[in-house]
């Protein structure tokens, strides 16, 4: 697990690929772990609290927060999974479930803005990986990352929002165990492990937002897309 | 991240404390990370079916089945969250949230047995951690992991279902980013990131069930109880 020190404040039109680049010397097969803000800022995908005219519903859920935040919140969101404002979770268009649809105050460019979720955080880390290959001509796996919540359980954990050149899921179904038993179900997030692994080094507060995981066998290829549960296998929608 | 090569097979009274320091070199912080089931064979929390006489409820939940083995899931079960039979969600008398109520039949000891959750996965890595201090001299932190799935994502990844000499939650709340923000509602599971970047390195086919992490900044002290969310907290009661 390797931190990435040394970036700079990434703003719009940045490219993130020159400035890891330029910071890490990356091996084939690494795993580049990059906090999706760092991604959402360079596409721009960030809000102005002024520009928003907050809807009914918004002032509703806001209870004493700011309505505006509420419908950006809103307008990020497919599906309203449950509410208790003004605490919203969501699904996203990308099929994620999160908290206020993973609409964020924290780490943005300027007080009064938000930073969103990138439009389509696959392509983001499959354009991201190319530009690696073209800087540096090594071949490695990119993560898109994000916190978030989970039912039942206090606390974040970092889980992948996109994903290119690692299968997300590795799936044992239909290998055996020690004692020759079938793995029932046995199909393991590592996607959501690696970039959980990679919070643990980069940190919240210390300006870290891309780690390298170096040694990990990365199979396959997929996308963050395959780790959302498909509505008919999913017992809590 | 060191997987732990050379463990034997582990069965009932055998002491894990005395198989860690024989195969490996422990460091003061390191965060040791065992699979619960080689503590639950230690413990003996294994079940033979042919002991099992299933009930009326465990009959209905089998669906063609086994119906002992969802017998032993309801004996486990403190409250039943979802079920589309033979699938269970239960509520463990920890609290914890998961698929069969913790109960496994992958490597358990024989074909016919199933391995349970510990009776109490704190306390197992609390003395875990006594006895490798007694044993090595050394300070570490000790996490008893599962995998568990998630809601609305696809796989399993590994969480903390015990913890001791290390706070589990890391709480940002009263810090501030770098623009200055609070940073609200910023607490970290650290324990289950450790527990899921540490099963990265076991896997689940290759007989490895305890991992080192090195080099993390273990702060506190604590249990995986307090990773259990509240019930006036829990928006998914």
């Amino acid at each position: 697990m390797i931190p990435v020190h040394g970036l700079p404040e990434v703003g719009e039109g940045h490219e993130i690929a020159a400035l890891i680049a330029a910071a890490v010397k990356l091996q084939d097969r690494d795993v580049v772990v990059v906090a999706h803000k760092v991604v959402s800022k360079a596409e721009g995908r960030v809000v102005r609290l002024d520009d928003i005219e907050p809807s009914p519903q918004a002032r509703d859920l806001a209870d004493g927060e700011d309505p505006r935040r509420l419908e950006v919140i809103l307008r990020e969101t497919a599906r309203l999974v449950r509410t208790r404002p003004p605490l919203v979770i969501a699904e996203t268009r990308h099929g994620f479930v999160c908290a206020s649809a993973g609409v964020d105050s924290s780490n943005a460019p300027e007080p009064n803005m938000l930073v969103l979720l990138p439009n389509d955080p696959d392509s983001s880390a499959a354009r991201l990986r190319d530009r690696l290959r073209e800087l540096t001509g090594t071949e490695v796996a990119v993560i898109v990352s994000d916190s978030f919540g989970r039912p039942w359980r206090q606390g974040t954990t970092d889980v992948a929002i996109g994903c290119a050149g690692l299968q997300p899921l590795l799936d044992l179904q239909d290998e055996r165990d020690a004692t020759g038993y079938e793995l029932h179900a046995t199909v393991i997030a590592v996607a959501d492990e690696l970039a959980g692994a990679a919070e643990l080094v980069r940190g919240k507060l210390e300006q870290i937002p891309v780690a390298i995981v170096r040694g990990f066998r990365a199979r396959g290829e997929g996308t963050a897309a395959d780790l959302v549960m498909p509505p008919d296998r999913d017992l809590f929608r």
